[in-house]
């Protein structure tokens, strides 16, 4: 069993290519000795992105503040704001874009542990 | 993928013997097509808890909303309160219990989607 609260975990600089005004925080990790899963928390500042990408694994994402759209390749651009849950697949291409000029958007991002 | 926004997905009451209080949501589930996870939210009223005990897999909670503790075999009561996030590992023994008097204590749970 493990407490942590998010504004105690360490965050760090995305420095991906195609990331922008984005940190990253894991609040429950694979060195936690969960046998499937790991949750990261990014946030994305006003004018900030994700990169544009996919990748073999999915996404389970949540939204705890702000607004944002999630770009997707068939869907164009889809409402994201706090409250809002998103599903990415494997190899979907995606990215978190915050909208907001003044708010962070924070997301949550499960991911199978191996991807972490 | 997928967007939803926890507001309008359907809720349903938790009947299991041990809980009090307690309903359940399924924002993204194995009918969605994912490969590894489920994720499913808890809403536990004021004076409400969920069964005190345990399974063969993990958890990954946060705390969308609200205040209580998590109960452990020995650790006693944890204060689990919005922005924290908790680690269940597989087999330990654990009860989410709400410990305002007015609030509901929301609880996001990600799980394998096995058990879902």
């Amino acid at each position: 069993m493990k407490v942590v609260s998010l504004e105690k975990v360490e965050k760090f600089k995305v420095d991906m290519e195609g990331a922008k005004g984005a940190s990253k925080q894991i609040p429950i990790s694979a060195s936690d000795g969960t046998p499937a899963l790991s949750v990261r928390v990014f946030t994305i500042e006003p004018g900030g992105h994700t990169p544009y990408h996919q990748h073999p694994f999915e996404h389970l994402n949540y939204a705890i503040e702000g607004q944002g759209v999630v770009v997707t390749e068939n869907k164009g651009e889809l409402q994201f704001n706090k409250g809002d849950f998103a599903l990415v697949l494997p190899n979907e291409m995606h990215q978190y874009r915050n909208t907001s000029e003044h708010e962070p958007l924070v997301v949550i991002c499960a991911v199978p542990k191996e991807y972490e």
